[in-house]
């Protein structure tokens, strides 16, 4: 099997290169499990550290006042954007275009155990991390000049983190990517010839069908997508239309909260804890009340490097078959 | 300094945040770099092992006939698109679309030596491998139903290779990436509304200024590009206008035999001998007169990791500023 699918999404096409790979499925070969302690003295993300940190912007406990903190919220401090940078547009040697790199980048602590990962922790916990998720997103999403807000987890040093304690991030820009612009463009398009969003569409589509299924819940469809960009690439899809994950209600995050480690248990225990990223795709912020635009959230574990042809074309070459991937996965 | 910079060619933004790493040009640390033997009994690629890859399709020799070969051109043994398979498109479950994996994808044996690498070569044969990568070129560009090409080297395990013996990858494909569309829109907007091709306007702007400048010799500009979106990222870009890589002519190739070996064997000296990419940029099959349009070679040290944010928003965040790179680069 090699052939080409058109992510409807973007309209790029990936390479499904089953024959590229002798043993597509053994992903987890030599990966090393290691048991990590519940506390880590020079952890600056563990509790008694909390100076190691800027000042929270926001904090979580099991009661008000002062009982210990469940989840603390601080500034990155290394931002990749700072709310005290520029706003405006320069031109620089008369040619190029610049902007000031203003924005929030904020850390979510998600757990004050160094070892608690997500698939670890009780319901009610991952609830107040989703929680956590939204209140912030609300939050940024109003501030002056925020275009776009992006909720991410980097998990493993090939996924790009060295911090090990159990964080996500989030990251709100003032400006939208022209890789969302397009989506965007195409969500807009499908909508107008056929007057239904194209991401429940593609949910409708993925559940009639069932072959590229994991599972699915009252509220959500998890699902490899037909055009999976990287093996084991695996959304969560909510089933009701809303554009803005800010939107999601408690009923939404009280599934979710169940949801997101259950798959996460299950790619763990197909790929043997593999690091990954996730990230929560939603609505430009003056564009949360679009019909055709839809949240959603892509998990991709780093069981794949991009290498020369995917730099210089942007074209995926994937090296397995999303709708065998996803048989492993409901098997889990 | 962090400011957001918008890459001309694509019209994307690049966030550059020196702030985010304490110490930006620390990135050769603990880099460990292993002797390599001339031979390797089990390697696919080296000699005596021909029998090993399926056969070649071009060969050069130091004499004609049986003298023994220099360099080797084979079919991927595992090939990302094969001739052999089908070109229509379809649809897949009433909505997806699907196209089979026509194509070609073949691997560029640069040397019998195991441990020589392209900076350890002799110029001469360097010059071979250029023009190895010129045939193939125009050998593949001419295969019916062929709409890209592109040559590409991955060198390293973080770069994307199992193959330590020197080598370089050709895929021709039968579609133009939108990523690429997207430029080649950019290139013809820039040219109908100033008469100049883009990437000859990108050219002298950066000898002109110098600051990104690593060194130029009379027939190509080597610099790191303003919104380079990798830390040391650099482009060795012609002085002379020609859209497609296959109408390079042979004082070109002479003189990139001593760029591109020159330009490696710098980021080596500063990095310490990182994995790489490198690609060449060219126009797409049908578009090879477009003035607008003009090849480049962009070369990438792996010595940055695409997290959350970059896969979610396509926005990348350089760690280093191009300016300080290209003094490092030129100073080496």
């Amino acid at each position: 099997v090699t052939e080409l699918r058109q992510d409807p999404t973007t309209n790029e096409w990936v390479i499904i290169a089953h024959a590229r790979s002798k043993r597509p499925y053994d992903f987890s070969k030599d990966r090393e499990i290691k048991s990590t302690p519940a506390f880590v003295e020079d952890c600056s993300l563990c509790p008694g550290n909390e100076n190691m940190t800027p000042p929270e912007v926001a904090v979580y406990r099991q009661e008000s006042g002062t009982s210990p903190w469940l989840i603390r919220v601080v500034p990155n401090l290394f931002p990749a954007l700072s709310p005290s940078a520029e706003t405006g547009e320069r031109l620089v040697d008369s040619h190029f275009k610049a902007k000031g790199g203003f924005g929030f980048h904020e850390v979510i602590i998600e757990t004050p155990h160094h070892n608690q990962t997500l698939p670890k922790m009780g319901t009610s916990h991952v609830e107040l991390v989703l929680q956590a998720y939204r209140d912030r997103y609300k939050a940024l999403s109003k501030e002056t000049g925020i275009r776009a807000v992006l909720i991410f987890k980097n998990h493993g040093v090939t996924a790009g983190t060295s911090l090990s304690h159990p964080h996500s991030q989030i990251i709100a820009a003032p400006i939208v990517s022209t890789h969302d612009k397009k989506k965007l463009e195409i969500a807009k398009e499908h909508y107008s010839g056929t007057g239904r969003c194209l991401y429940c569409d593609i949910n409708s589509w993925e559940l009639e069908n069932r072959n590229r299924l994991v599972f699915e819940t009252d509220r959500f469809a998890v699902f490899h997508p037909y055009a999976s960009h990287y093996p084991f690439e695996t959304w969560i899809s909510p089933k009701k239309h809303e554009p803005c994950f800010g939107n999601a209600n408690s009923e939404d995050l009280s599934d979710l909260a169940e949801v997101l480690p259950k798959t996460l248990r299950r790619m763990d225990s197909v790929l043997g804890e593999p690091d990954f990223n996730y990230v929560f795709h939603t609505a430009p912020v003056d564009d949360e009340g679009r019909e055709f635009l839809h949240w959603y959230i892509q998990l991709i574990p780093r069981i794949w490097t991009a290498a020369g042809f995917e730099i210089g074309t942007g074209i995926y070459i994937n090296t397995s078959v999303p709708e065998e991937t996803a048989k492993y996965m409901k098997e889990a």
